[in-house]
Formats: C-alpha cells, sequence, structure tokens
C-alpha cells in the first residue's frame, strides 16, 4: 500500500486484533508511550463509521488508563496527527513534569535533556504493559 | 476554579450545549483551528464516563467533518494535550501542505513563514462554520 504504519511497526506489538493493534514506541524518553494503529487503512477518523470510531476511541482510552495505572503520569496527551504518515494511528504518551519537552508537547523543541528518573524505564516491561492492556481490552469488558 | 479554559475562551464561541462548547481559536496561519472544550471540571478522557467520553469524541468529530468540508484540508490533526492547562480541550486542526509548519505537528519550531493562500483565511465565516457545526450536532443526528 505505501503506506508505512499499514505494513511495519517501529516498536513492540503489546496487542492486537483483527481491527487494530497497539504498539509500544521505542523511546528513551518516553517509556509510556504507545501508538493505537488501525489495521486498515484509512486517513481520518471521519472516513471510518461510527461504530469503528467508538471501537478505536475504546482502545484509546485503555491504552490511557493502562499507562495512567503504570506510570503515573501528570498528564496524558493524546493526538492523532498523520501528516508524516496518513495511516489512522493516536499517539497515547504518559507525560511527566521532568520529561523533556514538559510542559510543550513532545513535538516541540526539547526544552533540556531528560531530567526524569531512570527507574521510570525500566520498571515497566512490555509484558507488564501488554498484560494490563489485555485485561483492560477483554471482551468480558464491553 | 483557577482554570484558564474554565473561566474564558480565546476565541469565538462556535457552538454549545450543556456538556460543551466549540471555540474557533483566533490564529492567522490556522484559520481552520477549533477546539472543543469540555463544561465541567475534568483532565483526562479517563477521568469521564463512557458516555460522556462518547459524547465528546461525537462533538469532536463533527467538528472534523466541518472543517473538511468548509477547508478541504490535506489533513486533519486531533490532540488532547493539555500540559499548561489540564482541562479536558481537543484541538481539531485543518491542515494544509503550504502550511508553516507542515508536515509537523503545529506545536513545532515554524518550518518557514506561512505560504498558504490568504483566501483560505478570508472564506470560511465563523457563521459559516457555526451553522454548519450546529447541522452537524442538531439531535436528529444522534
Amino acid at each position: 500500500m505505501g503506506c508505512e504504519l499499514c505494513e511495519r511497526d517501529g516498536g513492540s506489538i503489546l496487542w492486537r486484533d483483527e481491527f487494530c493493534r497497539i504498539v509500544r514506541v521505542t523511546s528513551h524518553e518516553y517509556p509510556g508511550y504507545c501508538r493505537v494503529i488501525l489495521n486498515r487503512h484509512a486517513s481520518e477518523m471521519t472516513d471510518l463509521d461510527a461504530g469503528e470510531r467508538e471501537r478505536l476511541m475504546r482502545t484509546v482510552f485503555a491504552c490511557e488508563a493502562a499507562l495512567r495505572e503504570l506510570f503515573r503520569p501528570d498528564k496524558i496527551n493524546l493526538a492523532s496527527l498523520g501528516n508524516q504518515v496518513p495511516h489512522l494511528h493516536w499517539h497515547v504518551i504518559a507525560r511527566h513534569t521532568d520529561d523533556r519537552n514538559f510542559p510543550d508537547a513532545i513535538w516541540a523543541a526539547p526544552r533540556g535533556v531528560e531530567r526524569g528518573p531512570a527507574e521510570r524505564r525500566d520498571t515497566v516491561t512490555d509484558a507488564r504493559l501488554g498484560a494490563r492492556l489485555a485485561a483492560l481490552l477483554a471482551p468480558t469488558d464491553a
């Protein structure tokens, strides 16, 4: 399809179903950073029908819930931009007041070096985050 | 409440109900830029119940639909950040390949001056955008 996110993921796949997948972004500065990626190709949320939009957002909010539990962030950032890769995906990012860009968006010029404690990067393994997502997204939750 | 967005809006209110409001951001560079702001105070989407989340997103997607119709953008950007003002609000932004930051986020350092045609700023009045939003958000749509 010629679409980067249709074909590959820069990170570990933590969870997936036939509709979308959750990838943990490989990021030193942002250990609590996931992407929720639609499997089929579409560019905008309003290209989906209402049921699909709700399903994708439910996955985004499960991600938010898991990141809040495991990283205790000062803020969650949610964004669907896609200017560089116009394939529907959501950024779900745990932000801390001592991270590299706070209080700016992560896409802004860094305010300095990462000031957050290194432990934040090491304590939440992919396995732990993936297990929490699987629990939050289990069909019995619906 | 000591929260900037609880109390004032930097722009024109285009639509509102008892739950949230849509403000057009005053921006020379981004004429197709709205904010959807929750009326009551909450910081994160997962502080809302599922019905409230869906209602807020429905308003965000109506905004996206109106901006797509009226600005014919190359991409829509959606974001709920709130690092500076932790009161739930969504940025809904019509992006064009010739805008100041494309393909970066609008929060990144500008790549240059605005290159988009001035007409884009003048053709869509608040009244026109507000009328489209009112139509898309009319109760009969539900």
